[in-house]
């Protein structure tokens, strides 16, 4: 064995994580152990408190420490636009931007026939109902668009097609600063049909 | 925040491990708190073990969990060659070649004028009492070839030269598979002064 036996359990646990490689978990756990003692186990007491603390918003789904996400929890937040996304990582995007002033509902999953996976195995259940105490909402479907995707899309426009309910999907389009030369042609063909119109 | 507390503070603990963005901070600490609750308790775990367990062999220098590491401690190692080097991340690199035989003399640092490393901040001392108990050993100076490197190997090679003591250095030359067009100037040059006679 060319690694001490705690220093190759290290690493094997850095490799577990995405896009590490074997020079990489090699490289952080010599990092780790030049770590201050006090600082390593901090280190592993959050991680156990992450792993253990953090679970599903009760309303939104979203990742969160108390029964309710600070966003759910956020008066200043318009709770009548619910933005609809796979997984919480999505969240982090848009809350990245800034600019979102409404909530989520994270269905934690698309619907794929191929995986067997239907309406009632993601988190659909749930937004019918918030959807039901609300008045007159607005739904953004920020799904991606892949099979799944559309077909989800498809799915939750369905349910609430007989409702009260707006419903909106992002936009298709360019890349900001990107060459239209380089565009595949699928892109540029979603953006000719989702063109704005500028004058009229 | 964007993050929960606990994620965030996840994040920046592996934003400090070497190589490691925001990007990919977020990525690891949110596929970690995907694993098993008990694979983080272990995680954590040997995160702390080997922080406290880890230190240096007393006769070489490198890291282990023992007194000795298990290359000293090793009877099929020939004692009489030791391969000098920086520092310990070497040792792992020269082991996974796997065709050294001999053991290792860390020296965890270089002699370096300009920060104020001397002689006596690095690991020669002991690596001159070693010598002294042994018979006619060879000592390979597996150094970089940067100035700290090159003092490094001067100074040692005087210590040892009215003694009978074999030094020697690894070749400089061409990497393998590389193109002589594209070498720098400096490779060349050493892979001509060190030419090495395939018939007489």
């Amino acid at each position: 064995m060319i690694y001490p036996e705690l220093l190759q359990k290290l690493i094997n646990f850095y490799k577990k994580l995405p896009g590490i490689g074997d020079k990489s978990a090699e490289r952080m756990a010599l990092a780790t152990i030049e770590f201050a003692e006090k600082d390593v186990k901090e280190y592993a007491e959050v991680l156990v408190n992450a792993k253990e603390k953090l679970h599903k918003c009760k309303i939104c789904g979203h990742l969160c420490e108390d029964e309710i996400c600070n966003i759910c929890a956020n008066p200043a937040r318009d709770k009548n636009l619910i933005c609809v996304i796979e997984d919480y990582k999505s969240v982090f995007s848009f809350e990245k931007v800034g600019n979102y002033k409404g909530v989520y509902h994270v269905l934690n999953g698309l619907i794929s026939p191929m995986d067997s996976i239907g309406p009632e195995d993601i988190n659909i259940a749930s937004l019918v109902k918030r959807v039901s105490e609300l008045d007159h909402p607005e739904l953004i479907l920020a799904l991606k668009s892949s099979i799944e995707g559309e077909t989800t899309t498809l799915y939750i426009k369905k349910i609430f097609e007989k409702q009260d309910v707006t419903i909106s999907r992002l936009s298709y389009g360019i890349p900001m600063g990107a060459e239209i030369d380089y565009l595949d042609i699928i892109t540029l063909d979603k953006a000719l049909e989702d063109r704005k119109k500028i004058s009229e």
